[in-house]
């Protein structure tokens, strides 16, 4: 029995017959029927007959289920997984040992039969990158395609999406997109030849969450180093928070804002959220490119920033401060000419934890005197990707940098908690 | 009775005669005795006679006590107070409002009086600055005021800090000290006139640590947000992690090496530490101060940094990569330009936790090949603080950015932990 053969498998009663597929688990067998949906059958207690030996291309089997439609049962919600990449659509290449991005969303399917029967499927790959390629053009790409899919009826959308830098995609579709439904990244972080691959708990969690009712824009991994649960959270407050762990992603300065049961497929909210369908889609798929994050630690060379911050012609500036949102003085004038040009430049912290506030120390008042904004507790790679759309899309962005407008900044009177 | 008033206090069957000064908390009294030590009393059954009103100048009494010797007592080890400023050693600024740095090390001694009694005192003032203006060459004033105490017969040194930066000094000394006896910085998050203030007890438990056995650069600051104990981070593990929590600081990807019980004034270590004199003093100022850490995150204008870091002749950069230690595909040959023209580049992540790891995906494998060196778990401030070092101390500086040297880098052989 090998990949290309007709096979009819009996199992629980149910028949299936089409040609096997490559299985990326040991577990389950797939088969692409007749109609071009691939199922996934649970190999235990599984009868298999060869029909056929060899009797078809797999290759062309796997570009012909690229472009085929999946049989629609009309009980289930319609959730479209869109693919751009990353670990949790790729095998390694035993070219060079290492692992490269070369799945589409239709061969996650595949990868993950226990997919199966949780929803009608639409697959849609946008690119094929390794995230810490990712651009504001392809966020653009990304937040067109996820729109689309939403007009087109989808109760929900999946992002498969490498996990360095989903923190900031997930951002910039926060504040591109009204959405009426969840819109749901998810990755891998380690790759699915692992043992302790994360890649089928995450897209199953994942699903799950997408046909709830959190319309937000939200990053579910895994919420522990066990495989019970993903947690959930708001895409403007998580942050990729290890290297290699598999729950390296948490929610900075809060509770997740959900969690999903992975046994019980249960998706339960902690906090309040965006319902399904309050608010109509909207796209602004407009970003202010040229912005850039400067994060101050000692030993900063300030003239030669200097001369660089004057000669870029910037529009905005995200500083990654200290403490309350400090610079070394010497750099404070080089910020106020940038400000007296009309540059936006906001103050966000290294810290990470906390919220920004000028108005203790001597420095962080002359920071005010010169025109900076505090960005409150947003964190510092979010704030980049605010400004980017805060200056295409409002009248004053600095006023928009000190107020929430995703989720990104929490409102709180007193910065001492 | 008020400060300048010469006084005769009687309490618990003592009885001190001296000038009564400005106390910061109102349960105590300071009295200036007249070999210039600075006593504090309780204040609550204390019986104070006021023998002359008036009696002395309190700034000249103070400026006076600054260059005072403190009365000895040989049953007591001796510790040095070096004070940097920062909060620790600040009040609020009634013009401004705002809190500056004003006070020098006898002046702490003044407003903590709780810290008679525990240790014969050295005190000393390097300079008196918010540490977000820290530099390199007050680095290098304050290893060599440590390395001066230490062989004045100092048993340990408290440096007081503000707490921007003290993760930055911390890991500067080191790398720039070899010390037989404990050097603990210490600060404070909330300022003397503020009830929730961390300072007493902050400066408490760093004096006992610097009493203790472990002979490193530690960092002493609230471990909880309860007033009961002090943590002891390592110097190059310890981060800030919050703008304005007491217990912000925190020994990333590890416990703390040990701990201080404020009641029971009791020093507790977790880990292996380096004993107090094993090691002889030596110190190494010389730091290559031209260094820089660039943070990558999606965005990144590649032209406009490669035009920067080609003219800045830098002569190492500490890249703030993302995961497990990734560039856009874009910036690659930049940095093998660097590498080229003899530029150590080092590799961290901005997830902060975990290590490094540039076997595992295409891009990290072309990071390799260019020649960027894996910093390992070392986090990107102490990578840029240690490269500085590295530059001016070490005949192959990048192979010594694979190894630890002053504990900021845990050897592990896998990734997945």
């Amino acid at each position: 029995m090998n990949p290309g053969d007709r096979v009819r498998v009996e199992r629980a009663g149910v028949t299936n017959e089409g040609v096997l597929m490559p299985s990326s688990t040991p577990d389950h067998l797939v088969v692409k029927l007749d109609g071009g949906y691939n199922v996934g059958i649970a190999r235990e207690d599984a009868d298999v007959d060869v029909l056929e030996s060899d009797a078809h291309d797999v290759e062309a089997a796997q570009s012909e289920s690229a472009e085929s439609e999946i049989a629609f049962d009309e009980d289930l919600p319609t959730v479209s997984l869109i693919s751009t990449g990353g670990t949790i659509a790729s095998t390694v290449d035993y070219r060079t040992g290492a692992v490269t991005a070369q799945f589409d969303a239709e061969d996650v399917l595949r990868a993950v039969p226990d997919l199966a029967g949780r929803a009608n499927y639409r697959g849609r790959v946008v690119t094929n990158i390794l995230s810490e390629n990712m651009t504001p053009a392809v966020w653009k790409e990304l937040a067109e395609a996820v729109a689309e899919e939403i007009r087109a009826g989808a109760d929900g959308v999946v992002v498969m999406h490498g996990t360095d830098t989903m923190q900031f995609s997930a951002s910039a579709l926060s504040y591109m997109l009204d959405t009426p439904v969840p819109i749901v990244f998810t990755g891998s972080q380690r790759s699915a030849d692992r043992p302790s691959s994360d890649n089928v708990m995450n897209a199953v969690c994942a699903v799950e969450a997408a046909k709830a009712d959190a319309a937000e824009v939200l990053v579910c991994m895994h919420a522990s180093t066990s495989d019970d649960a993903c947690a959930l959270h708001r895409g403007t407050r998580v942050r990729k928070n290890h290297t290699s762990r598999r729950d390296a992603f948490e929610t900075v300065g809060a509770e997740p804002l959900g969690r999903v049961e992975y046994d019980t497929e249960t998706v339960e909210f902690r906090r309040d959220y965006a319902e399904r369908g309050a608010v109509d889609l909207d796209v602004g798929l407009e970003l202010n490119e040229n912005v850039d994050l400067l994060k101050f630690t000692p030993g900063f060379d300030t003239e030669r920033y200097a001369e660089l911050l004057r000669s870029a012609d910037l529009d905005g500036l995200v500083v990654e401060g200290t403490g309350l949102g400090h610079v070394h003085t010497d750099l404070i004038p080089v910020l106020e000419d940038l400000v007296d040009d009309g540059v936006v430049v906001a103050m966000t912290s290294q810290c990470l934890e906390g919220r920004v506030c000028d108005r203790v120390y001597d420095t962080g008042r002359d920071l005010l005197d010169a025109g900076v904004v505090e960005a409150g507790d947003t964190l510092p790679g979010t704030a980049k990707v605010k400004l980017m759309w805060a200056l295409a899309n409002r009248d004053d962005p600095a006023e928009a940098m000190r107020r929430s407008v995703a989720g990104e900044l929490q409102e709180r009177s007193v910065p001492w908690t």
